[in-house]
């Protein structure tokens, strides 16, 4: 198993990368062939620093650094020596299974649409992220941002790569999934919400429980929650702010602490032919080390070909 | 200054009611002329045991009540004797200057909006709801569910609309107005947000400040935050969420305390020709009483004939 670490992506890149190794290779047996995109420079002397075995890592040279505020189509063409634009040729070669970076979002976007392609019958790739719920478990919410307008079949797709996701990564059996809402029945709701309850009612690929409304996000109503990408946004950036603000007021509460996005490493760009694991850019040690473990668990679980089947049948 | 006020409307009704009559008479010198929309045989004894004075108020009698889950349309037009029905026909005909319930929601909009109709040059009426900011300020959101599906010109509308309600009756000062985006630079977000955020900037009757993300909606980026329907009202249940979750976790902070949406009273519907002011079912009767306060600021203001000729001008 090859994973492809993008060292230079994030805030606090290179470092923070460097000590996700450390973290990932003391907690593993049989660690995952690591290549490594960045400045060979700046990385070497970081890599003895932490004592990181040069056998378990490989560094792929690259010069150029795409910033976090740059144009992503732009960057993405004009730095084709930069460590994601390397990233993804080696993942489009095969020579890597699985691409992490905590870099430019947008580009890691681009690269992952435009350079990998969505898969065969997969309309629009998306992305999604994970939500704490009031009792202890999990929900995931999806688009949170990739399409900011969408059309119902958009929606109906996203349900069953979720569902998927959430039954090959998560471990959950027959993932319910709801639609996000304005209200409880059938009918309610905007245009869009209104023609794709239907669909997702018909379709039997997977479990749908109904709508279900913001006061549900946070309860444990559905395991998969869809819905487009400016309402998935606003829910994950509304969420996140909750953890940040608890944490300035020193509010501390073991279910506000599930809210810091720092523990569940990235979020994988769904519907495209090759993992893709997008961080944040505040992603310290430990989320770019639960990135790896989720790199591994996309490839061991065969997540990619059951979702290519799925959309083929 | 006459203010109606729907007896038979919410969870606790009429209990909750004549108590915050109660409530209201004692904290004023000077009070409205109340009458009271309901079942005389139920509201007689319950003021006698309340101490109600009788002369500080006029029971109206209406035998009918629409229930919390009835169809809206369908039950304002078969229930002509209900308290909301007869309510409405007080308002329109001049006997009152405000109305006030906590019930049937959905009565309550089709009543305010059919029966009232909106001020000249407003093209949809919107409903609001205060969002307490980190800082300890408050903002105000709006539309929070009555317009799912919006057109550019509406959210522009709402923008003035919810300035207008920040300056007279919040006492915000040249209230800043944002949209609600998934991005900060004007070009981000769905085709709605793009379209929407020239005309805000080009709108010399708000003072524009951008867009705001689901990161800022708790903090005091913005006084009035403007979105569709949809979006407001999953960030308003959202929030109404995590004031439950917290209290049944008993996790007590004075921030979270102000998430008690019990707090705020009920939402006027702006845009519509006379003060309207709806309620949570769940009401009790502080949120009863502050929704009479509400409304006798809305009179005192002249919040109506502001916004009249605003949108006159």
């Amino acid at each position: 198993m090859k994973i492809g670490l993008d060292m230079m992506g994030g805030d606090f890149a290179p470092l923070e990368a460097v000590k996700s190794l450390q973290l990932y290779l003391s907690g593993t047996t049989s660690p995952a062939n690591l290549f490594l995109f960045g400045d060979e420079a700046q990385l070497q002397p970081l890599l003895e620093e932490y004592n990181i075995p040069l056998e378990a890592v490989k560094i792929v040279h690259a010069p150029e650094v795409i910033g976090m505020h740059e144009h992503p189509t732009k960057a993405l063409k004009e730095k084709q020596q930069s460590s994601i634009a390397i990233g993804f040729g080696y993942l489009g070669k095969g020579v890597i299974d699985a691409f992490i970076s905590a870099g430019n979002t947008g580009a890691m976007l681009v690269g992952a649409v435009y350079s990998l392609k969505a898969m065969e019958g997969v309309l629009r790739p998306t992305i999604s992220t994970i939500i704490p719920k009031e009792n202890g478990g999990t929900g995931l919410l999806l688009d949170v941002g990739l399409n900011a307008d969408c059309k119902p079949e958009n929606l109906n797709q996203f349900a069953l790569l979720g569902s998927l996701y959430a039954k090959h990564i998560l471990g959950v059996d027959n993932p319910r999934v709801a639609l996000i809402n304005i209200g409880e029945e059938e009918g309610k709701g905007n245009l869009l919400a209104q023609a794709t309850y239907p669909l997702l009612k018909e379709n039997t690929a997977i479990n749908f429980v109904g709508n279900i409304e913001g006061r549900d996000v946070l309860l444990d109503k559905a395991d998969v929650m869809v819905c487009e990408g400016f309402t998935g946004n606003i829910i994950l950036k509304l969420a996140e702010s909750i953890y940040e603000i608890t944490d300035r007021k020193g509010i501390h509460h073991e279910y506000f602490d599930r809210f810091n996005f720092e523990n569940y490493g990235g979020t994988p760009v769904l519907g495209v032919n090759k993992p893709v694991i997008i961080g944040h850019g505040i992603s310290q040690s430990r989320a770019f080390s639960n990135m790896i473990t989720l790199a591994e668990k996309m490839i061991d679980s065969n997540l990619l070909q059951i979702m290519q089947e799925s959309f083929q049948s």
